[in-house]
C-alpha cells in the first residue's frame, strides 16, 4: 500500500484542533471515514469537531459519535479536514465558516480539485480505506466503533465488496481489519439488508409495478402518489429501488419514477453492468446529473412521453451492449 | 494459513485418475470448489470427470466446465474426491459407484464425519478457501473461469462476505485472487442480485404478503397456489425470499410458507442475527431439519394452528432475544 501525504501525517501530529466535514447528503463512506479518523485523532489527544449535514440515513446512523456531531467548541481551528468529497463548493460548511488555518483533502474520487492546501487523492474504493491506511501510519489502534465506521465506508462503496472498484487491496485491508477481535455480520446486516416494515412494503410496491419495454431491455418501475402516501418514505428513491430493473435478467436500463406531484416525476436512471449506454445524457437533457452508470433528474410532463423518448435514445445508440 | 493435509497433496501428484463428487443439491460453493479443482488437476496432467446433481440452480450456473459434468469416462478411479460434504450419505453418487482405492474428503463443516481415507477437515468460511490453498500448495496458477469458481464458492457461503464465518483468512484469499487480472463484478452481479422477471415479481409478491406478528417480532409471508401458478418457480423456497422476514427492523423469527397443495405447506424458518431462539426446534418437531438460525419442514393442517404454535414456542422461549 501507498503511503498517506507525510506532510498531512506531520501536520496533523503537529497541531491540535481540527474541524471535519464532508460532502453534502453524506453516505456510508463519508461518515465512516469522518468517525473512524476523529475517534482516531482524539485517542492522538487532538481536539475534534464534526460538522456533518443531518439528516443521516437510518441505515447508517449507527455510531455513539454521531452524538457529538454539530457541537463546535471552537470559533477557529488550525485546519479543516475534509474528507471523501472532491470539490469545495459539495462540502457540508457551517453557514459561517470558522476561522482555519490549513485546509486538508483527503479523498479517492480521481475527479477531486485539489483544493487542499494539503491534498491525498487516490483512486481507491473507498475515502474509509486511505483513513485506514492513514490511521495505521499514526500507529492509532483502532477500536470497534472505528473498525465498525470503516468498514461501513468500505463496504457500502463497493456495495459489499462486489463492484468493479474492489482492489487486492480492498480485501487486504479487510483482512487487516477482521485481525482485531471484532464482528461485522451485525453491521453488514444493518447496513445492506435492515428495512422498516414499510420501506420493505415501498420495495415490494416497486417490484409490483415493474414492466419491461423494448423487448425486455429498458425496466420501468413507477412509484405513484398513492403508494408514496401509503408508506411514507422520502422524495429520493433509494439505491435499492432504483436497482430494481437492473437486477432482471436482459435488462440494460432501468428507469424509476417517483410521483411527486401530478405529473411531476423524480427520475431515476441505472444501466447495467453489461451495457456501454450513458444514461447521464439522458440526465443531462433534463438539466439533471449523475454519471454514466447512475442519473438522475425531475420530469414535468406525461410519462408516455418519457418513455419514448427513452426508448428512441436507447434504440438510436445501438442498444450499448458491449461484449461483457 | 495452515497447509492442506500433505498426505492429499502426495497422493493426487501421484495419481492419475480422480472422480469428483460433492453434496446433494449442489450450491455454490460445491460448484465451485469442484469446478477450481477439476481444472486446477487439468492443468496438471490428470484425468478428471465430475458426477454432480442436476439441475444447477441458474444463478451459479455460469461456468462452461459444467458442459463436462457427469461424463464419466472410466469405470475406475484412483481416488473420489469429496469437497463440501460432511457425511458419506449425502453425497451425491452414481447409482453404480465404480470401482476406486482411496475416498479424499475435504471440507469446510466442523461436523465432517472423518468418512475419506484421507482427509482435510477444517472450519473455515467455504470449501473453496480449502480448494484455494491446495491449488496454491501444487502451484497450479488460476484460469478466469477457476478464480470466478472460487469467488463464487466464497462469495456464496458468506452472503458476499457479511456473514459470521468470515475471517482474515477469508479476505487474505480474496486479496490474492484480486491479484490475478480478472473481475469479478459481473459473476457477483449474477450470483447475488440477478433475477428472471418471474422470479422478481414472486420475490415482490412475498414482500406484499408479509404481515408482522407478536407485536412485530415474528414475520409471517404466505406464497399461495395463485401466485406460485402465476409466476412459477420450484417447491423450494429460495434464500433471499425466506430472509424478506429477518430484513424487517424488530423482526426475530421469520416464517416462509409456500402453498404446494391445499393445506399442504412447505415451511421455511429464519432467524434474525439478534435471536438466539433456535428454529429448528420447531422443525425438529414437525420431522423437518436445519438448524437454530434456518430449518424447514412439510405442514399439512390449517395455518391458523401453526401460527399459534410458533408464537407460543417463541414467547415460552422468553423471546430468545440475545444482547447483541
Amino acid at each position: 500500500m501507498n503511503l498517506i501525504n507525510e506532510k498531512i501525517v506531520d501536520y496533523i501530529q503537529n497541531h491540535k484542533n481540527f474541524l471535519l466535514l464532508t460532502h453534502q447528503k453524506p453516505d456510508g463512506d463519508a461518515i465512516g471515514s469522518a468517525i473512524a479518523l476523529g475517534k482516531g485523532l482524539k485517542k492522538l489527544g487532538k481536539q475534534i469537531d464534526y460538522f456533518v449535514q443531518f439528516p443521516i440515513e437510518q441505515n447508517i446512523n449507527l455510531f455513539n459519535e454521531i452524538n457529538y456531531f454539530n457541537e463546535m467548541k471552537n470559533s477557529s481551528y488550525d485546519a479543516l479536514i475534509v474528507v471523501d468529497c472532491s470539490t469545495w463548493s459539495h462540502i457540508c460548511k457551517p453557514d459561517k465558516i470558522p476561522e482555519y488555518k490549513t485546509v486538508i483533502n483527503i479523498d479517492h474520487h480521481i475527479t477531486n480539485e485539489g483544493y487542499g492546501d494539503l491534498n491525498h487523492v487516490e483512486d481507491v474504493a473507498a475515502a474509509s480505506e486511505l483513513i485506514y491506511r492513514l490511521l495505521k501510519q499514526m500507529k492509532v489502534p483502532l477500536d470497534e466503533e472505528m473498525a465498525d465506521a470503516l468498514y461501513t465506508g468500505i463496504s457500502t462503496d463497493t456495495g459489499s465488496f462486489q463492484f468493479s472498484n474492489v482492489t487486492s487491496e480492498t480485501h487486504q485491508i479487510l483482512s487487516e481489519l477482521y485481525q482485531y477481535p471484532y464482528s461485522y455480520a451485525n453491521i453488514a446486516r444493518r447496513v445492506h439488508h435492515e428495512k422498516t416494515l414499510m420501506q420493505m412494503k415501498m420495495y415490494g410496491a416497486a417490484i409490483g409495478s415493474t414492466t419491461l419495454l423494448n423487448d425486455g431491455t429498458i425496466a420501468w418501475t413507477v412509484l405513484n402518489h398513492k403508494t408514496i402516501d401509503q408508506y411514507g418514505g422520502d422524495i429520493n428513491i433509494s439505491d435499492d429501488i432504483a436497482n430494481i430493473g437492473t437486477n432482471i435478467k436482459g435488462v440494460d436500463i432501468s428507469v424509476t419514477l417517483k410521483e411527486v406531484e401530478k405529473d411531476i416525476y423524480r427520475v431515476s436512471l441505472r444501466a447495467s453492468s453489461k451495457c456501454d449506454f450513458d444514461v447521464s445524457s439522458i440526465a443531462k437533457s433534463h438539466n439533471g446529473g449523475g454519471h454514466n452508470k447512475a442519473s438522475g433528474f425531475t420530469f414535468r410532463s406525461k410519462l408516455e412521453v418519457l418513455k419514448q423518448e427513452i426508448i428512441s435514445r436507447y434504440n438510436d445508440a445501438g442498444n450499448g451492449r458491449n461484449q461483457q
